[in-house]
């Protein structure tokens, strides 16, 4: 199968560094083609601009998302976007591989997020009206394709559990999960996430990446979070709230999980 | 008093932008200094790497905690960082504008915390140890201070609600408030929030800047939200869970808000 790594750590000789290789090396060693975007190597562009399109902004006023619907449609995208484009076309599996900082994605990753994601491609998909809400949510450009993220956190597991300080780690992760990769249409595996990371010695490595092993040999197997999908009948429309009779009296992220 | 709104939008004519200038001037006519940090027009570098000390990495491998201290502490930050830095000293409060793109911040508003948020000032403040975990979550360098984001959003305000598909507001901008603007220290206002962007005409766009003009005149003076206190007596040090005998059996993000 295809698979892409997008890996957003600046130093390759870091612990995100050495967990990029071993799993690149792993899902070879295992017949899939790997491409990586190791987007601090390719000095990505971060923030979305009316440099975006060749042409500019078309109007005098330049609108992040109008903007990006003419520049796709028109195939007048900055060439570093539609290159991330096709890989994701080409990807069956996606995995995102950052350090959390500050409970999310690094800038960069977040910059590849918000440029790659393009109106027309990632949102913007199928009829938008007051009978249904686009292809999204479980449908749309990625339906088909599995994505996963690798997460490693200086605090401790504790610091990240239900009642830990910083919150869940599944809460955290949501905006991510659910807003960036289900949205338009993966599925989403349970994370990978290293904890403690000044703690890891080479033992500890060891240990994660055997751990790690089994999950990258479980891609495209392990059952996903069983997000629900927005037009699968669980939510009214237009209001995309969920109907009163699932999970009645329930709210929050959690909600959003089919408990199967 | 002084006011630094960090202002994270492409387009000067945007609805963030009209929302900026309005919030610049009723502040300014109420006496407040206001310094404005429009990072699109100062081209703020997003990306953490070894360019934001004066020296670069100090090793052969770069770290971007370990490197942020040395430079931090030596007084050899990249000066756009410490620029900002005296920007957030200066400050009695702080607003952070932005649209919400994918669920977060812009990514360059996320690079002005990563890159800003140095080790030394926003964290790995305070004694660090199994019985103190740091001045963080309530104290810290920004004790004293007030914060408050200033958000729009192109969804409807029910896709937002505790049920709707997106999941709750509050809980979308948990990491920022808590996990950003708490940390350090802020006090944490309740946001101000526009939905449904596409729809803000004349009229509407009068009734948001009314709504504003009473959240700024309260600025100093509004409730804020209650999170607790990391070193309050909540919490369990070092594991950072919340104490059994508080909120018992509840768990989530909401639970590090005292309901008073």
């Amino acid at each position: 199968m295809n698979i892409l790594i997008v890996h957003a750590h600046p130093e390759p000789r870091s612990l995100n560094g050495s967990f990029k290789n071993f799993a690149l090396e792993h899902l070879r060693a295992a017949g899939h083609q790997v491409a990586v975007s190791d987007l601090y190597a390719m000095h990505w562009k971060a923030a979305i601009d009316a440099d975006d399109s060749v042409d500019g902004a078309a109007g005098q006023r330049f609108d992040a998302s109008l903007d990006s619907k003419r520049a796709y449609e028109g195939g007048r995208q900055s060439p570093d976007i539609s290159a991330e484009q096709d890989k994701l076309r080409w990807a069956d599996a996606v995995i995102l591989q950052f350090p959390l900082w500050w409970y999310s994605m690094p800038a960069i990753l977040k910059g590849w997020v918000d440029r790659v994601y393009a109106f027309g491609f990632a949102y913007g998909v199928g009829e938008h009206s007051d009978a249904r809400w686009g292809d999204r949510f479980g449908e749309g450009s990625m339906a088909g394709k599995r994505a996963m993220l690798m997460v490693t956190t200086g605090g401790w597991e504790s610091h990240y559990a239900p009642r830990g300080i910083n919150g869940p780690i599944d809460d955290i992760l949501f905006p991510i999960q659910h807003g960036v990769l289900f949205y338009p249409g993966f599925e989403v595996l349970p994370p990978f996430v290293v904890y403690r990371t000044s703690k890891v010695d080479e033992a500890a490595f060891a240990g994660h990446c055997e751990r790690l092993a089994r999950r990258l040999d479980g891609l495209f197997t392990d059952e996903p979070i069983p997000f629900r999908r927005q037009n699968g009948g669980d939510y009214d429309i237009p209001a995309l709230t969920l109907r009163a009779d699932v999970a009645p009296g329930a709210s929050g992220f959690s909600v959003h999980r089919a408990h199967r």
